[in-house]
């Protein structure tokens, strides 16, 4: 491919994947120490997608990037930055470059950058900012973690109750600079400051100028507490197809705003969340290193083993049985796979619903009883199909028998434990989809192997 | 707690699940046949709070609610109900209300509501549109299924390119009644109706009458082709952080808008897709009967089954050296249910990276080359505690060394099935979430399994 193809197939079209040319092309102008043939290839990728290509190189190959291309990673790019990723460019990068980028971020963006930071990393940061800035930061910082205060942006556009359509027009042709960079609401409040309805910035352009704006409320207006947890404030945009809403402070007044895109980012953080804790991972990303990894499998791959061990314990009883009759030690691990199957299902369907707010007292009941018959009519079916496999295999139609009540009895358990571990788990106030799997795998194992080898062990001996 | 009390606490205020107050007090109005009072209560739900209190109250009592409230069913509360509920609720509805509720939705809301429905009822709810709406929906349909152009609302605000401000904000003015219940943006077209950039309403409010809107556009501008799969499209407006984008044809002209609100119900609906089919589970709600449910979790079951025989024919091979030496049965699932955990981390953190777009050509070498290396590290850590207690438990010093051999041989393995299947299956076209499971764990039992057995023959017998 020649070179000038090369400077415009930078996305693939068709998925915003990065094309694997401009990797490449990177690669040979860095090899040449190209510094402005560089500039060109970086220069028409947006900063979420300079980010993304940084994460997917290697540690070396980043450094030289950003010796020769350290220019171009502005505060944008800081942002959009995985944490672990964004220490070592901020360690990188020298200080007038990182004291640029950081002072034309807004506010809510140089809080989302600094949260997580060490202190002297904040600390150079913040001593970058002007005075009124770095205040607004600090007060942010103020509010608990994952809170609403943290998400919110304090430039806000408020109008007094008795304002018009013409006041509002003439007020934001005058403020003109320092207008939020984007909003899309004018907040109406009383003399107080508390919120009282919000009016589109469509109707405002639309109107004539002598309404009043309280005739142009719109019905989607509600109001934020500022230390709601961003996971339910991410829960309202999505629920109630907001676009932007007030924060307001412990007195009712508004003290801020946060917008759909910021909460559309929070629901994607806390479904990454939800789907790697699932799986047992801590937070993760690609660019992590081995040793860093290694380290988020190893805690629950330690309660696993703990698990399997206490499963372990239970065959240990039925030593004598499987010595006189092997093919239960061939068989024994279908039915526990089987009952780690069903209870995974169970419990996925429930620590969603839970996450969704759609498993509520007034419901619970109804479907752990739906779990339990469906366990018991999925495990009627494959009790008979592998009780047929049983005595056609090892030719002991008792054998058949035994399998089969085993993982019935296993995949009603299953259910019940898919669906009342998690419940049992929120009430307590742990997140459900960080313990479960272990909690349901465990019964699913310890159940399975009991009722089997217990029961072959009464028939079959 | 006294009547007038339950009028207000229908939503819990810290985290907006339904109180369950709310579900006495309507069983109470139900029971006692009170049509008022039961509009009483629904009258201040939201919609889409409406629609999940129908999802969670059991089908006979739904159907009560319905009898006696049906006229609180609007076209928001039938676009926010589960497809399955929707059908039955539809069903149930009397034809003029249904009409009316049909109406008063914007046309994309109707697409939403029509495309999953049989085609009668189809067919009744076009029936109900005007004639210029049905046109449009119909239209819409043609798209491929989840497509931009499913998604988007034909309704938007575009602009020649020599207008100024005021040209814009009169027209705006003058066409009041036809302008779209929700818009961000103004488009900026050329004569060939191919869009050039736009400006935002807040842009447009500030800024001077005789500012040519060209001088206003922003540098977030993306234009969606219309066959673009919904998935990508909630990408773009995630990674970009969008809040609309223009729509365009083959011919890249303008045929519609998409909003960040769609675009994030779409990231929400995918994510709750790949959750789900990374445990085993079809489409499911919590309203769906015992029937459904257990059609939803049988195929994976059955797939299990046969990778779980699989894993049992191997242990087959080994009957006599279990036979001769029990401790075997007793410690081999460690093994494999270690090597299915770590295979699961894996697979999950991959899938995950494949949906954002992470895991490239260019990086894919490196994440198997540490994905190994982290199933060695761990491998290895967890071999020496296992082959400590194997040796504790059965005093058999060359037992702890082949179980601690089969636990470092299976979980490298497993970090390998963990990245390598998911990103073949992505080459091949099929979802990565939906079959990955099945392999990886199919591969960690065979191998786990056979490492363990083969090597405890060939060393302790």
């Amino acid at each position: 491919m020649a070179e000038d193809e090369l400077e415009t197939v930078v996305l693939e079209e068709d998925d915003y994947a990065l094309d694997s040319t401009l990797f490449t092309a990177v690669r040979i102008a860095v090899a040449a120490g190209d510094k402005e043939r560089l500039g060109e290839l970086l220069e028409p990728l947006h900063s979420a997608d300079i980010a993304d290509f940084l994460e997917q190189v290697d540690s070396a190959h980043r450094r030289e990037i950003l010796f020769l291309a350290g220019n171009k990673i502005d505060g944008d790019v800081l942002s959009e930055l995985d944490e672990v990723l964004r220490e070592e460019v901020i360690e990188f990068l020298p200080k007038e470059v990182l004291d640029e980028a950081v002072r034309e971020l807004e506010t809510d963006d140089v809080v989302d950058l600094v949260e997580d930071l060490e202190d002297e990393q904040q600390e150079a940061i913040l001593d970058a900012l002007e005075d009124a800035d770095r205040v607004a930061v600090e007060q942010a910082l103020t509010y608990p973690e994952f809170s609403a205060g943290r998400l919110m942006q304090r430039e806000v556009v408020a109008a007094p109750e008795h304002w018009l359509v013409g006041d509002a027009i003439d007020y934001l042709r005058e403020t003109e600079e320092d207008l939020p960079e984007q909003f899309y609401h004018v907040f109406v409040v009383d003399p107080k400051m508390a919120p009282l309805g919000y009016v589109t910035l469509g109707k405002l352009l639309s109107a004539k100028r002598s309404t009043p704006l309280s005739d142009l409320f719109e019905d989607s207006f509600r109001t934020i507490p500022v230390l709601q947890d961003e996971e339910d404030v991410a829960y309202a945009f999505n629920q109630y197809h907001l676009i932007s809403a007030p924060v307001v402070d412990d007195g009712g007044r508004l003290i801020g705003m946060i917008t759909i895109d910021d909460a559309m980012g929070v629901l994607d953080e806390e479904h990454e969340e939800d789907i790697l804790r699932l799986a047992g991972v801590g937070e993760s990303s690609l660019s992590d290193r081995v040793i860093e990894t290694t380290k988020q499998r190893f805690p629950w791959l330690a309660v696993n083993l703990v698990t399997a061990i206490l499963a372990s314990l239970v065959i240990a009883q039925f030593e004598e049985t499987i010595a006189q009759f092997v093919a239960l030690a061939v068989l024994m691990p279908i039915v526990a796979s089987m009952g780690g199957n069903a209870g995974t299902q169970s419990l996925t369907v429930a620590v969603r619903a839970i996450a969704t707010k759609d498993l509520s007292p007034s419901n619970v009941w109804r479907v752990v009883r739906r779990e339990a018959l469906v366990g018991l009519t999925n495990g009627v079916i494959f009790a008979v199909v592998m009780g047929v496999i049983g005595v056609l295999w090892f030719g002991t139609p008792m054998l058949g028998v035994v399998i089969g009540v085993a993982m019935v009895v296993n995949l009603v358990v299953a259910g019940l434990a898919g669906i009342l571990i998690p419940v049992a788990l929120e009430r307590f106030g742990i997140d459900p989809a960080l313990a479960s799997g272990a909690f349901v795998t465990t019964v699913t194992d310890v159940v399975g192997f009991f009722a089997f080898l217990a029961l072959a062990g009464a028939v079959l001996l």
